[in-house]
């Protein structure tokens, strides 16, 4: 059975995630809040039958007014945390080892496509070779510094480009395949 | 009069120009020796009537068996070169200074369009507000480490896009504009 593991992601043009604090500000200030563009966010969550997070990820969802992923799966991967605030308690289940060990358990569970979300928890999946596709949007601001997307992946990955968008805002998205070098195969 | 300072290059996806050592091959590779496919660089030659780079990018380009510059003025900037390879002794000036006062000087000297290379010139004409506008072709490729395109910016640049275009190589080439906030005007 195939299993599928993607990030979608936004970052600077200077490869940034988030300010060093984790602060978004020029990512909001850069959306248009009235513009009904998603970036093509609701017909990839569509796809999505769960997502794998890291636990500050996971907490700065948690603060949101309303759990954005209803009837999905989401696995918090955390050495520290495990357990949910009282009113997400059924919402999330908490991993606390290795990314190939995961792979091995949302795939007997019969998971088809996983959203990998977070910055160090989508370096794990790159650098075990476990990551199958990214959706990057880049925008169109240099931060300077802060929480790189990629970090020291340690060896070469080479990529296939499926696909390459521009929006009108100046978002640039472009999807990628991990190509077999570094990806594992299951089949 | 207007004089616009442009740079034109090739990332990495995940940001860099080089490898730690300088290397290149990551890029070589990547490209198809057999493909007439050029990524626009012979257009954009065509609007420039000066070179401005760093000694790194002048010692990798004087290596090569023909000067790729003929009919351009080169500048140089270096703080320890002042004098070229005797073959190409007509070939380029050397300016030790601000970026600031170059820019100045060309001004007077009537030029019109100034491609900027290398990393590090690069991030001086960005850090001093004097970059008008960069080509990204984004290689589809992760290599972990190097030397960074952009490196700390100290304050943020908003950018505008103007065009992108992916390739059959999986290129993806942006053309981004600087916004007021981090420009000059000379006018």
């Amino acid at each position: 059975m195939n299993i599928t593991f993607s990030a979608y992601i936004a970052t600077s043009l200077d490869g940034y995630i988030a300010r060093p604090n984790g602060g978004l500000d020029w990512l909001d200030n850069s959306t248009d809040k009235d513009s009904k563009e998603d970036y093509g966010y609701h017909d990839f969550m569509t796809t999505v039958d769960c997502l794998v997070m890291g636990r500050s990820t996971f907490e700065k969802v948690a603060s949101f007014p309303e759990w954005p992923y209803q009837g999905k799966r989401v696995i918090v991967i955390s050495k520290k945390m495990n357990q949910a605030p009282a009113h997400l308690h059924d919402r999330v289940e908490f991993f606390n080892g290795k990314v190939e060990q995961l792979v091995v358990e949302l795939q007997s569970l019969g998971v088809r496509k996983v959203y990998v979300d977070g910055g160090f928890t989508i370096q794990s999946f790159i650098n075990a070779g476990l990551l199958d596709e990214i959706i990057i949007t880049q925008i169109p601001i240099l931060i300077g510094k802060g929480i790189s997307l990629f970090g020291d992946t340690k060896k070469d990955h080479k990529l296939k480009l499926l696909q390459s968008r521009k929006f009108d805002s100046g978002f640039v998205q472009s999807h990628y395949q991990f190509l077999p070098s570094s990806a594992r195969f299951f089949d």
